[in-house]
């Protein structure tokens, strides 16, 4: 038997175009004389769909694409994701299904029994769990056919569900393993993933196809790299990352095992490509084209429009510096230096002007009181507006350049540097966008030097420096690493050795700013806890602030 | 017997706070000679606490605070929600518990079963459900406890659920049904609450009391109005709506049952309420104490103006009128007879001046390029800017004044008038709002007649009107209101008799702004269907956009 596995970069909602890439792919399998076709979890309308699934209308639209999708299962199988109607009055009204098609029919569906609500998944939401499992008979041979998470209750640390699916078909005896998948990406969870996929291979002695979606679903990024695994739990193949791909296998080969790969997973290429792929996304699904965004001579700003230009094209990418009278010369110097680089267009701004005309209308209000926060956040402002009204005139969306570290502690201004809509860089860590800037930096310069080497500085008052009123970042990113991908508290944060006040100091400006976090643009997630949907924090707290 | 409800204001992660304030409540009770005081669903932390249930130090401090309780049941029993470890491996890490607490120990200890996972709820996300379910057993009577959704799987249309906690405990003979709650509010949800515990009551003929969370938890408001149901279906009390509040009953009392009350329950008095005490609870639970809003003489303004200085004190609110070339006279003598009724400060700072600095420096970057949406959008927001200069120097919080309307189809300038650390009325339609407008001047004039009866505008461009670019509010708000609230999408609205092409542009604008509502402040909730954390819609799709 063939088994053709397609990873498709989707788009919610659209239907028609989700399914023209379906039925073209199903014809590519075909021309590769597959037998059957796997795609991924809820491929018909993309994952995840969220509220969307609350309306009658879209389900139907779910509902559609399967028939055509059943016409076109005709000298070929397809297994594919969709939502199905719960025909019980009690519980949810839906299940989270994978659909076998042959002979231009419906033939079987499983639903999915282990539903993720955790970090970005709300599957409970929407749907009702399965309670029944059955194994599908293909050409004399029987498929454990499993959706995502219904294989995850094995080999992770903290077992979330009390029932394990595979274990329930095994008394079937099932030839194979088929598992459809949305597995979003972070830096490190395609080694968890291959991890998980082999200790089901391990347990139960098959053979293991699992087909993961690929592509950004607004901040949600899924990096493929779907998986074949032979019985001896070598990895007969893993599909690239961020790309579509269809791949067909002969299931004797697989099964026999003589072959084994291993892509290479370095974080900062993985981070970068995925970042890279996010905006593009970002703008292609939305039907946009162009971006800007303000270049500082900082680091952050420099390493987002490296990655917009890849994604977007260097003729699509336009920056603008905006100097004050607190600039550094090197400021713009490194700036223009950088647009030269990446071949961009780039405009020169002044805010002075601008930031005098609000001291002096604003003046009879403020009565003479001295020089502070609101006057650094007036500057932050006018650079947001203008970037903005380029944005406005000339239809480019402006790119957000805050990094992770200053998104913990709110050091940024709420519609000035936090502007923007699409945070690219908001889920890397300070420490971790110098690693990033190095990268782009491995084979030559694009990223002056010296945005790398100086000390950062917000420049909005005169010598100011980021020191100034945080830690230095090799100290803070480890403990922000600690109470946000870790969630470990103060006590085991201070028993790891951190600095007991360092530790209450900046675990309390992460939770007073979280009413900042919750006003900025969506963050591409490449961590395995981004900013976002995925924490999910009260902003009125009394808790460690 | 006698039970006391305590509906408690609390405050999410405040241990010293919540505890402070249930041991005086436990001291009150004994004082009216109760047997024992119910508090409400996980009462020691206030609900909802999000995730900051993953975070192990959280959960000891719960610990700590029923260890506390405990020690105080002493010639009482206590009945409190809180979380409590799960101590089988596989399965969520915790349990929504109801702790019985008597002779200074933990003597039960029930688990919630039915997890709501919907809207604003994310229960699942943290807990196991219950499977066993054991009455209590207190001065010779049996009691039957369960914790909030547990008592909602009757009586509502969609049972979420396939099992009824009640019927399992019925097997047990109980005498009386308590039931700790944080059921939150919505202008028609008291209604519906009333609707669901008297089908209990019907169904296993016991005596109810249903203790309910106060006050407002960021964007989600508690209204209270506990319950207390006599076995022939009769509302024995109802606790006072958006008040803390003690209440002791005589068990033999309720039973016989020969009282009935009914609150009345106007819908644009409780939305009022609702939004005075979620203003003031935003507030004094930030630790805040002063707000700032911008005053355009428009009614959205003047309503949130009104509520504003009832709920912080006219003395703790301020305004600023911004007017610029294309803001009419009475726009400014509107907004200052406003400020003058309230008795609050009001600054006019004209935009003018820094509008045509802006207009200047981007001169030479604009070539020419005809007035448009670019400066308009400027107008609001160096609006929003001065306002947040306003913040920034004298430490007030700036208020957000868009209504529903504006925010579902985007007529608003993201930076500009959707600035602000709380949306007031953004879960209040435009046409409601004008019905809040006529409630505040029921008994005298407020809110000037003229901010009510003129035609609304943004006032960005000479004449302009909302109904230049917007279907009038009367038509509007209802499409709005089946597609968000009823999830009714265009075939069903269609059907009910709305214009075809006007529906679909309405659906269209509000799937294509999803990316300015994730950027805008939380939105006080008091319909059964707010913009935020209970409505999850993907901002890159293509469904209906």
């Amino acid at each position: 038997m063939r088994i053709a596995i397609a990873q498709l970069n989707l788009h919610i909602g659209d239907f028609e175009g989700n399914l023209a890439k379906m039925l073209s792919a199903v014809e590519n399998a075909k021309s590769q004389h597959a037998d059957l076709v796997c795609f991924t979890e809820l491929a018909v309308c993309g994952y995840p769909p969220r509220d969307f699934l609350e309306f009658d209308d879209f389900i139907r639209k779910c509902e559609a694409s399967i028939e055509k999708l059943a016409q076109a299962a005709q000298g070929i199988a397809i297994i594919v994701g969709a939502p199905t109607r719960n025909p019980i009055l009690d519980g949810k009204d839906l299940y989270n299904s994978a659909y076998f098609l042959e002979d231009g029919k419906i033939k079987q569906v499983q639903h999915k029994a282990l539903l993720p609500t955790y970090d970005i998944f709300d599957e409970y939401r929407y749907f009702e769990p399965a309670t029944e499992f059955k194994v599908i008979e293909f050409k004399g041979k029987r498929i454990a056919l499993t959706i995502c998470e219904d294989i995850w209750n094995l080999g992770n640390e903290n077992p979330l569900y009390t029932i394990v699916p595979m274990d329930k078909l095994m008394s079937q005896k099932p030839d194979l393993m088929i598992n459809i998948s949305a597995s979003p990406f972070a830096y490190d969870h395609a080694e968890e993933r291959l991890h998980v996929i082999r200790a089901n291979v391990e347990r139960y002695q098959l053979p293991m196809f699992c087909a993961n979606q690929v592509g950004a679903y607004t901040e949600i990024i899924f990096d493929g790299g779907s998986l074949v695994l032979s019985p001896n739990g070598k990895v007969f193949d893993e599909l690239p990352y961020f790309e579509d791909c269809i791949r067909v296998y002969d299931l004797d080969k697989v099964i026999a095992g003589n072959q084994e790969i291993a892509q290479p997973r370095e974080k900062f290429r993985l981070i970068h490509d995925a970042l890279v792929m996010g905006i593009r996304d970002y703008f292609r699904k939305s039907g946009l084209k162009t971006a800007i965004l303000g270049l500082s001579g900082g680091i952050d700003s420099a390493v987002t429009a490296v990655l917009a230009a890849r994604a977007l094209g260097q003729d699509n990418v336009r920056v603008v510096l905006m100097p004050s009278q607190f600039s550094s010369d090197h400021s713009v110097n490194d700036a223009r230096e950088l647009a030269k680089n990446l071949g961009i267009q780039y405009d020169i701004v002044p805010i002075q002007e601008i930031y005098e005309s609000y001291i002096e209308v604003l003046k009879p209000h403020f009565f003479g009181l001295p020089f502070n926060i609101t006057e650094e956040n007036l500057q932050a402002r006018i650079r947001g507006m203008i970037a903005m009204a380029f944005s406005n005139k000339f239809g480019n969306i402006l790119l957000n350049t805050s990094n992770k570290s200053e998104m913990a502690v709110g050091y940024g201004t709420l519609y000035g540097d936090m502007c923007g809509g699409l945070s690219v860089i908001g889920d890397v860590y300070k420490t971790e966008v110098y690693e990033l800037a190095k990268y782009i930096n491995k084979d030559s310069i694009v990223i002056p030097e010296n945005s790398i080497i100086k000390p950062p500085s917000a420049e909005l008052r005169p010598n100011q420096k980021d020191s100034d009123s945080l830690p230095e970042y090799d100290i803070l990113d480890p403990i922000l690493y600690q109470y946000i991908e870790k969630r470990q508290g103060p006590q085991e944060l201070i028993a790891m050795g951190f600095d007991e006040a360092l530790v209450r100091r900046v675990l309390r400006l992460v939770n007073i700013n979280e009413f900042k976090r919750h006003q900025v643009a969506p963050v591409l997630r490449v961590s395995s806890k981004a900013f976002g949907v995925g924490r999910r924090m009260p902003i009125v707290g009394k808790y460690l602030s």
